[in-house]
């Protein structure tokens, strides 16, 4: 870590600090400059914290060296995880499509769509039981009963379910019917949620929040994993800025930097990240080509019906369209589809 | 509503959609222009949602005309909302200073400090007992110990206090001790926990989201309304903007608007709104003059020890200058402190 | 044109606006709401900019329906323009390839960078001669003799070359040595310099701005072809957004949107849209992947003395892995290399 | 400057960099830590240009110390800037108002002007006679007759004026008509007219860009002041976050910070900062509170006949009101109007 004085601080006061940083076992370094002087801390600096250097009003500025987050870090474990959803490996050889309705809104919509999805080889079905939505007077999803029909679709089609979960109270009674656990970008740092999600021992997608950080995605991430769950797949769905002609910018360089920073599979979410059923595919290409582990898309059978989400969805010529056109892009990333 | 079809799109496919908003009770409104056609719906648009029409794939565009949140909106109830928190009409002639630490950290420092910004003459005490943390390794709150203390502190005082709630599940423990519950940025759109605070008869102190436009801020405080809780401060934090030489973007130009559009109060938190301790007193003089109804304020005894927010805290001395900084302000902003 | 009134706004006022719009020769509509009434306005509503409704304080909010752009859309010329770069046709079949140092910094320099380009099959040669810097401390750039050097290079391998050009004044000089001039982020909105580009017959490459919409990027294309010059390549090189671990955030999304919304080439510039040299590889095969029509992408024999951008800089082996990595995303894409 | 390697890097890397850093003179700090190694470098960091270090492949990440900008630095230089708009000292106890049309539209519109804001007090006139605009198609500006129009108001009110400048070969032309140069948010980082404003002798008010950093902003400004003119006024006139209820964000924040960090003065624009009429006066009020040396506010006998900017700009009524209302907060801020 290294610790920039304001300027005008003397050697008494700097003399002191890097006294109480060698108290914490840490090797200081003091460096007085020309302008102002700069401390150094050798070691794992996270014991700092204990120091709370930040508050020091003769403190400028900090500046970590280390990531704060430690167990999804590639540097420290090199290896990539494969989660496992169903019997599909997310994060392996296969690049991984989840498709479905944004929610579940009957018996028909969800196993129609479920079979259709099927039928185009994807690896697991998504659709929402508790949808958290913008505004109260808007549909808000079809609780309990959504999940239920979600593992009836899971029963005819054997496809896996992902299904988003809105509160940490949630987390049981989901775990009853689904095989993946969404979490929202809206509740990225609900941290008891991430905690509830890490004491079980479901998959969990962790959506990036739309103005998270990488760093602070990657940060949600370890809270899951320190509870206890390896099991997390990250997914780039867009990130809010000052661009509206696009409901969200969907940012790939945020999916290659974390390929290299975390050891955590990575998919993208088309549909949200963009918010324009004709840009899912074009954007769905791109995730393979970045170097993706896969795809998140909505799909429905009558988009035009949906209660959410119809305007980004795609029906079943477009989603044939979107895996034909797909499958070049995913080979000349080395993967299959 | 304002309905912008896709170029292209015809006579028999406009008119059809004309009758679909005809069958909603609507009065429709059919432009046949040069370029595109553009239909329109008279009415209480709210009622078109049923209707889909942002999925139908011969619309482009959907323009709507009426605001979303309702119960919030100062164009159906221009009366000023006064919040009571405790005694103190928060929204009403006096100025609402809100002060104390981030973090309760201990039996004497919640009550030292709660007695230094009594003396001051403070409206309420600040303090959280659960603390939303970026990092699963930083201090997390001491939760319900916490609580006890801050109600210690009130017994102590006569302040009432207000604390931040991070789960649906935790308001009536909170409730038990608090005396307005504070639902922080992150959880703006955390919609349980919304719903929640809206079943509780207690204030709610309602952070806007570090990305939440002004619409999406003022339909989360419809949710809490719209749950039955009339009580809801609305508190302008900072936007998370390109800029990193501030920790967020102050935005009064948020406040300004948002005493235009709704009746509830507004307060703003410049400690979070800046991260810097020097800027707080210069943007709590802007708060005040720009019209809001009161601060929120960072205090800590000893800002070089605190747990959290130390960087941004001010110390008694600090806090006294703020004090005295911020009268004429207040005063020429026709509002007593 | 929709024309929404303020509340309140009651029906003679409302008349008075219409008689305003007939008076332009454009079909007036008039539809009173239950909580506010609005207009409409039918034909080109460019002609309404005379009547400055958005200043009337009786009216709320504008909506125009029509993009305020013409001789780039492609709603009103579908057919894809080709550019031609020297004797390649950019905007055609060929997937692009521009590549070069960011500066030209000496003979040896931009020749041998030149020649290893050459080798790799590129469409044309890039080298800042005037380089727009933060700091006035930076190196500016070599100006003429830098030109001339590109000239030099030209004559060698016969690769067009194209520069930045950030003044109007320059472009003559420019001019006699460049096949295509640069206009940068930063110049966008440059309204002189577009013009001087736009009365100039050369290849103009014009570069998003960090934070210009789609639309303001498409009106900046406008000024050139309005000014005489159809020869526009659009690059997308990335906008600015909270995001501060890649140098900006490239967006993507909006390659696909302008391919769809505009008969103009579109190129991306990983370089500068992440910053970092192992992203640029991911990127470009995802910019193909996206749908560009080619990529820029900075190149140097030894990026480690570059005076300029040498962090995002490719050396002879990354730009030969890049060529190769590249080729099935192209061809996936139906384009050649 | 701090230098973090990458991990990885060993000991013979590292002591070639520190070998490096010594061979500028400076004094090298080297720093093996557990994860990785840092090195430091004491001096005058701005020499460490020479090294590109950034672009070493060795290194991670580069950490300056130093600001980059040196002569506008109030650590560098206390002293408040006085710049002398006319017999005006913007900076000095006196709040500076400055007021007038967006663009010169004509002699009466002109003139009238000026004689009303004259009647107010204020130090400046405002009026654009080169108009950067958005669409090639919306007003331009007058142009020298502009210029002429604004010496005729200069010669009956005594008022000096401002007006932009948007190419650096006008700047001469400028000189013979108006007081003060204004450079316009798009033109910020336009650095060949920032050296011409620096050659000139004239007072220059230089606006934020709309995606520019704090730093940036200093840098350029730093630009015309190394360029030999040291009369440069800073302007704040908000920023592009994803927040669209405003035309833009105000920054306030950087109003406080800057004047911590620059000896110029500081003045800010609320009328493009909010784009709304009545959002000028709160956010004038606020200004002052927050410590500007003044504000640059649109005006406009007849708003609704504006050529540009009408829905911002305030009329006679409007400008009296704002100017009695900002008193008080002027003289709360210990200035005086």
């Amino acid at each position: 870590m290294i610790i920039i004085l304001k300027a005008g601080v003397g050697e008494a006061d700097a003399k002191e600090l890097v006294q109480k940083i060698e108290s914490t076992g840490l090797k200081p370094l003091y460096m007085p400059g020309v302008e102002r002087t700069v401390l150094g801390a050798i070691g794992d600096e996270r014991v700092l914290q204990s120091l709370h250097l930040d508050s020091d009003p003769r403190v400028d500025e900090i500046k970590p060296i280390l990531s704060k987050y430690k167990q999804v870090s590639r540097e420290l474990n090199p290896i990539d995880t494969h989660v496992m959803l169903g019997n599909h490996a997310v994060g392996g050889e296969k690049f991984t499509v989840i498709a479905g309705p944004c929610g579940v809104e009957g018996r028909d919509q969800i196993l129609d769509v479920a079979e259709m999805v099927k039928g185009h080889g994807v690896a697991a079905l998504r659709g929402g039981a508790f949808k958290p939505r913008t505004s109260p007077y808007s549909f808000q999803g079809m609780g309990e009963a959504g999940l239920k029909l979600l593992k009836e679709a899971n029963a005819l089609t054997g496809l896996p379910t992902v299904s988003e979960v809105i509160e940490a109270s949630d987390v049981d009674l989901m775990a009853q019917y689904v095989d993946g656990l969404q979490i929202g970008a809206r509740n990225m740092q609900n941290f008891r949620l991430l905690e509830a999600a890490g004491e079980c021992g479901l998959p969990v997608l962790l959506k990036r929040g739309m103005s998270a950080t990488i760093e602070e995605f990657l940060l949600a991430a370890e809270y899951i994993v320190n509870a206890g769950n390896p099991n997390v797949i990250l997914c780039e769905r867009g990130i809010r800025t000052f661009e509206t002609a696009t409901r969200n910018t969907l940012d790939l360089n945020a999916v290659a930097y974390l390929k290299r920073k975390t050891h955590l599979p990575v998919l993208v979410d088309p549909s949200h990240g963009t918010g324009i059923r004709e840009l899912v595919a074009p954007l769905s290409y791109a995730s393979a080509a970045v170097g993706a582990d896969g795809i998140i898309v909505e799909a429905h059978m009558n988009p035009k019906e949906a209660l959410s989400d119809g305007h980004q969805s795609l029906d079943g010529n477009d989603f044939a369209a979107l895996m034909s056109g797909l499958r070049p892009f995913v080979e000349a990333a080395g993967k299959r589809l």
